[in-house]
C-alpha cells in the first residue's frame, strides 16, 4: 500500500476509535492516552495523526458531518420534495443517527468557547434550515403545500424541532422512541396540510 | 455571622464563580483550579467547598435550574393559562436566559455519559413536557383550545421546540434573535389556535 494511504487509512482507524469513546463518554472521555490505549498504540502514534485534542475533536465532529450528509444527500437526490425524509435522515431514530447526535452534544460544549466550532456548528444549522426552506419551496411549487402556509416560518420550525426532538430523545429514550419522534415531526407536517 | 450561614454564603460565593466560568467557555473550563484563581483562593479552599468536580458541576447545574424554576413559577402563578409565557421563561430571550442554556448545553456534554446527570437532564425534560401539557389542558377547560387540537401531540411538539429554538439562537444569535425565537413560538401557537 503505498505511504500515503497507509497514513490516511491508520488516521480513518484512530477517527474511528476517537468517535468510539465520545459515543460512549462524551467530550471528557476523549484523550489521547485514551484513543492511545483503545487503538494498542503509543501516544506518540495518536500525536503523529493528530496535533493535538482541537484536531482530535474536530475529526470525530467531521465523521459524524460526513455520514449525516451522506445520509441526506441521499434523500434530495431520491426525491428532492421528500421533507420527511430529510429531516428524518437526521433525527435519531437508528444507532448510527442517535450516535450522531451523542457527538454534536460533547461537541456543543466545546462550540460555546471556541469561535472556530461554533462557527462551523452555525454554518450547519443555517445549511439545514436552507435544506428544509428549499424542499418547501419544491412542494409549493408543486402545489403540495398550501398557499396561507407560512414558508420560511414553517421552515424554521422544522429546523427547530430538529435539535428539540433529538435532545429529547437521546436523554428520554423511552419517553422519546422513534414513534414518538416521527408522530412529533408527522403532526407538525400535518398542521401545514402536508 | 453564624459558622453555618458563612459557609453557606461562601459556598454560594464560589458557585457563582463557577458558573461563570462555563457560562464563558463552556464544560472544560471548569477547573478547581480555574475557580480558585477567579475566587482569588487556594485550591484547598474549594476542595473545602465542593468534595469533586461532579459536585462542582452539578452546583453550576443546580444554580441553573433554580432560576430557571424561580421565572416559570412567576408565570404559573400568575396565569396557569400562559402558555406563551410559560415557554418564554426558558427561552434565550435575554443574557440570564442565555447563560442557563449555556450551562444546560456544558451539562449535556457530561450527561451521556453520567447516569446520574442524565437522569436529572431527562426529569427536567418531563417535568417541562408535564407543566405544558397541564397548560393547554387549562386552555382546553377554558373553551380556548379548539377541540380539534390532540393536546398530547401539541404539548410534546411544543416541548421539542424549546431545546431546538435554544440550540439555534446560541450558536446562531444573529439568525435567532429575539425577534425570531418569538415568531417561530407564536406561529407554532397560531397553528393550533392559540
Amino acid at each position: 500500500m503505498p505511504k500515503v494511504v497507509d497514513h490516511d487509512a491508520r488516521r480513518a482507524e484512530v477517527t474511528e476509535i476517537a468517535v468510539s469513546l465520545v459515543v460512549e463518554g462524551g467530550r471528557s472521555a476523549l484523550t489521547v492516552r485514551g484513543v492511545a490505549e483503545a487503538a494498542g498504540v503509543s501516544t506518540t502514534v495518536v500525536s503523529h495523526y493528530f496535533a493535538d485534542m482541537v484536531e482530535l475533536l474536530h475529526a470525530v465532529y467531521s465523521f459524524a458531518v460526513q455520514r449525516s450528509r451522506r445520509r441526506v444527500q441521499a434523500v434530495i437526490a431520491s426525491d428532492p420534495a421528500d421533507v420527511t425524509g430529510l429531516i428524518e435522515a437526521v433525527l435519531p431514530l437508528d444507532d448510527e443517527r442517535r450516535d450522531d447526535w451523542r457527538i454534536w452534544f460533547a461537541f456543543w460544549s466545546e462550540a460555546l468557547s471556541s469561535p472556530a466550532f461554533g462557527e462551523e456548528q452555525r454554518q450547519r444549522a443555517k445549511g439545514q434550515l436552507d435544506r428544509i426552506d428549499r424542499c418547501l419551496r419544491v412542494l409549493r411549487a408543486d402545489g403540495r403545500l398550501p398557499a396561507t402556509v407560512n414558508v420560511s416560518d414553517a421552515a424554521h420550525r422544522l429546523s427547530a424541532l430538529i435539535p428539540g426532538i433529538a435532545a429529547e430523545a437521546i436523554f428520554d429514550p423511552d419517553g422519546w422512541p422513534p414513534s414518538r419522534q416521527r408522530r412529533v415531526l408527522r403532526s407538525e407536517l400535518a398542521l401545514i396540510g402536508l
